[in-house]
């Protein structure tokens, strides 16, 4: 099979490295705006040649790692030009308007909407590696709209990155993500805005961070490009889950004002059930060691 | 020199394994409400004895890692207790209510008012071990109101911990922590609330959530016997970063509502600036392979 990555980056890079070491793909060419990210995959030998999106009549599979406006943009477009034969499958961390954006295109059957849920607060083709998927969960969106022959090589793709599959309607996607994926980014990446803004006044403040910090704001150090588009297509969702939050912080400080330590402590004894969530979460991580960089 | 360790947790029992790694102190006493504690860290080694608390009468040191509630209570009583020679070293994560509980002591000097800053979300005798503290930041407050023996004695037991040490006066450190290490506290226990909130409608939603995620709300797995008293002596400050933080999440709402994605944009880049900060943080921490369990 002859595929194609459009996206170079963290993303489409790692996909990449799995497709050719499973053994999935004989031949990988790469597709990205950035030129200095052409070279970098190129060299680091995450695709096998780079060519230009007219290219895409001529493969297999094709597989698109962009942010998710430019695949909005660019979708379409691909579906147009790739053989009858030929897979699309997008990464995307929306799924409603990047369904909505070929739901009456003639090719759609050929498109498998798909969010492999991975990644790292790094971006760019060096931060790419084998194994970011493995033991990760995949969601695919309007699996009824994909030809039964499109899905059956879309689920080769996602077993050669490792992942489980499972599926769901993209409303019912972006409704979730904004709760477990993107509140989590817009609360690190503000509260890293708090504590740089209080930093002006207050001199060597990091002295007094911590490794509790540290995990706390870990996101705030990603991609903007990535996630600007990202917050603008789940804006409905992601809002009243920063309302919630929001209303959550208020009750809080409400408290903490009238010293209620009583009712502090039980919304951290409630809090505190995530320790069971994540403990499943975590065995799903692969661990750093066994990570092939 | 004889040691007692008053709250045998994650913190104490770290500070009782490696001040007797060191050779510091011969001989470590333990002392915790908690019977089964008590137990677990004779077990474990942690300590040689258990003895009750009018045993300080005969020790040379004298550490307390107990709530800070627990601290403003007991603190008076033991520097009645202690032989003249002793120092009493605490490791309250709030500093202004603990100094001002000694203001008046007639044993002020032998007292030392610390913040080893340091922890995982874990508690208890079990979460403790060797190397907890290594090349992190230690706070000494209101240096000149302890004898220059008894800061000696300090220093010597921040340095068998491996901690740099530096000095701030407890209102200045009190405010520190409440952007570095209350606040993210904060955040993370009430995004696991909201988020556990959720899932009653919505089932499987964790399904969705990745290594981000789990990041994000690691800290709402900590314990709040330990966390409800700090938040309530640091109630002023935690509330006014609080404030600042909720003022920066609505802020991101309005325009996210407003699908200002250049101003999100912004926001996101300004924070991005997290990153040189936590690479300074992330470079003090010892790797997991070299602590000693």
């Amino acid at each position: 099979m002859k595929a194609t990555v459009i996206g170079l980056g963290l993303i489409g890079g790692s996909i990449a490295l799995d497709l050719k070491k499973a053994g999935l793909v004989t031949h990988i060419a790469g597709i990205d705006l950035n030129r200095e990210h052409t070279e970098e995959a190129l060299k680091l030998g995450l695709v096998d040649e780079i060519v230009n999106p007219a290219a895409v009549k001529d493969m297999d599979l094709v597989v698109m790692a962009i942010p998710v406006s430019a695949l909005v943009k660019m979708l379409p477009g691909i579906l147009d030009a790739v053989p009858n034969h030929a897979v699309v499958i997008d990464a995307g961390s929306t799924k409603s308007q990047i369904c909505k954006a070929v739901a009456n295109h003639p090719n759609r059957a050929q498109f498998v909407a798909s969010h492999p849920i991975a990644g790292t607060e790094n971006s760019g083709p060096t931060a790419a590696f084998s194994g970011l998927f493995r033991n990760k969960t995949n969601i695919i969106c309007e699996r009824e709209l994909t030809s039964p022959a499109a899905l059956e090589v879309a689920l080769k793709v996602f077993d050669a990155l490792g992942m489980n599959t499972i599926f769901m309607e993209p409303e019912e996607h972006d409704r979730h993500v904004a709760y477990v994926s993107h509140l989590s980014h817009v609360s690190s990446f503000l509260l890293g805005q708090t504590v740089l803004d209080i930093e002006r006044d207050e001199k060597n403040i990091f002295d007094l961070a911590g490794s509790g910090f540290a995990s706390t704001v870990r996101l705030a150090k990603s991609s903007p490009d990535m996630w600007a588009p990202i917050f603008e297509q789940n804006a409905e969702y992601l809002s009243q889950a920063l309302l919630e939050y929001i209303m959550h912080l208020q009750r809080f400080q409400y408290h903490l004002m009238k010293r209620d330590t009583k009712e502090l402590h039980k919304i951290m004894t409630e809090a505190n059930r995530i320790r069971e969530i994540l403990n499943g979460i975590e065995l799903k991580q692969p661990k750093p060691s066994i990570v092939n960089k």
